[in-house]
């Protein structure tokens, strides 16, 4: 198939060239591949947050109005909301975004879910594609929005350059419910529906668990080579309330100050670097399974490894290893 | 470590041990390595029965009275819970586990549950091992239990000899929720609850949808090559009361049947070459995947190939056909 007339379109801003190609690549890889391969150039002048809580701590009210803030300063906003579980919940959250695409004219905002359909490829390589889309479309700041229930969330967070996490008063255990490895790439806690009574309660227990972190993203190894002294950042938590939209004028100056931080500190090109080889090593997954499993279905040898699986003198840990060597990879 | 002492006492019929190995295998790829080595001449000997069917369909009752016709037999049963939805769902089942254990003697039934921790290499490849575990520790009957959400399931049947899918009377939606996918890998169709009204209305839906369905797993390339003529098995529908055992004989007929089928056509040697097929590829995708971030974490080809991406001259698409051809992999 020929993309050249979507890409055409897509880079002159048309969001139905957008939605169309982020269908191609959620459903081929073949046509992420070329999709990809035409846009690149166009990438990375977007800004990349990650936004993620607990269900009921409100992320579409908070995401509508940081959304809403940005739009008034002029800028474009793509938001991709990622649900890793779906199909179990994606009917809810899908609602929410019909909902909050009402509130937004189609050219300022472009709002998109992906949900887990087993893709080729997984979930967080169709993820980063969509990004790349919106990117060249043109979106000055791309929202990814998670269900928050894990390693997947962490996995998608790989290209976002600020990570904010969401809170809510009261709820208690929500400080439970979001996994060990968000809270370790977490660079702004957002302590939302700030009118509810135990705000700063909650507050002080993010405090004190940012005191008993083991670590925190700049001290992984990935982080520590170059830029050991400088990259210090400790996670900031602010109170917002979404509705009224108070104190986000403080929270953007937050997201503001962080994405300083990670251009002044060079961080910035730790994370670039980051982003490729996880990209790179997802599609290399795909790719190398592929070819594995040609061989497999294929090669009169392993079908002679087979046999002797079947008499069970050979096992399928050695039959790989035996592959692997077949494959001149054995170093 | 040295796991030798553990698989003796395996050999030997050691429940604890079997316990022990299956907990090794499932946290570590290296011991799951060197313990399937050491066991597998020991194994071949266990008939796989997958069973599966959406909450509320009674598996727990029906895999009880099963279980206890079998060890009526003389039989020893191993049973392996597998929920890939886990920790979502895991509690539950859990405590359906245990109640089940307190009906056998250890002896006899051995009952594991597996969840979906993020293995590395995979559920799928863990409970394979599992198996094996459970084989050479003299199970006759190996009993693999799903949830029933979807993909999943049908990677984990994989190993399978026969597979049983239960549905009860008046749930209706109960067809829909086992997916397509389900359905066409199911060899008996066992309509439990048959005391509720609408047995035969349900029986009649399924022989329905069976008129309808649109491909049965020995029409599937796999089992296409030699056997076309002879790889004649109409899924077969039964309906039985679990709590009463009303039925069991013609069940326990219907699956010696399947069995019999599948040796004397000769299916049954396709079947074990595609289990070692599915086993090796899952190992050799969790093999090459470490050896391809080794890679693109060390080799300085590969930095130069990033510094390339970031100046946006090269995509990651591109850069992993590259890799691919470093490795000697074009072809």
């Amino acid at each position: 198939m020929d993309y050249s007339n979507f890409i055409s379109l897509l880079l002159e801003g048309n969001p139905r060239a957008a939605a169309r190609l982020i269908t191609f690549v959620e459903n081929n890889f073949e046509a992420a591949e070329e999709i990809i391969n035409s846009i690149y150039e166009y990438t990375g002048n977007a800004y990349i947050l990650g936004i993620t809580g607990a269900p009921g701590t409100g992320k579409s009210t908070f995401i509508s109005t940081l959304t809403k803030r940005y739009v008034d300063q002029g800028k474009k906003i793509g938001i991709i909301c990622v649900d890793p579980t779906s199909p179990l919940t994606g009917g809810a959250l899908l609602g929410d975004r019909i909902r909050m695409k009402q509130n937004f004219s189609l050219n300022n905002v472009f709002i998109r879910s992906m949900a887990n359909r087993g893709q080729l490829g997984g979930l967080a390589r169709a993820t980063e594609d969509a990004i790349k889309i919106l990117d060249a479309y043109g979106c000055d700041i791309i929202i990814i929005e998670t269900v928050g229930v894990g390693q997947s969330e962490v996995d998608i967070f790989k290209s976002a350059e600020t990570v904010v996490v969401l809170l809510v008063p009261g709820l208690g255990d929500d400080i439970q419910a979001i996994k060990a490895g968000i809270m370790e790439i977490t660079d702004i806690f957002v302590v939302n529906k700030m009118d509810l009574p135990g705000t700063d309660k909650k507050v002080a227990e993010i405090e004190q668990m940012l005191e008993f972190r083991k670590s925190y993203k700049y001290e992984s190894k990935d982080f520590k080579d170059k830029f050991a002294k400088i990259n210090q950042w400790t996670p900031e938590i602010t109170k917002v309330n979404s509705k009224t939209g108070e104190n986000f004028d403080k929270l953007l100056g937050l997201i503001e100050n962080h994405k300083s931080f990670l251009e002044e500190s060079g961080v910035i090109s730790n994370y670039m670097k980051n982003r490729i080889k996880s990209e790179t090593i997802e599609i290399l997954k795909y790719k190398l399974t592929k070819k594995v499993e040609k061989l497999i279905h294929s090669d009169e040898k392993i079908e002679q490894y087979i046999e002797k699986a079947i008499k069970k003198s050979l096992d399928p840990y050695s039959m790989a290893d035996l592959i692997i060597k077949m494959l001149g990879l054995e170093k």
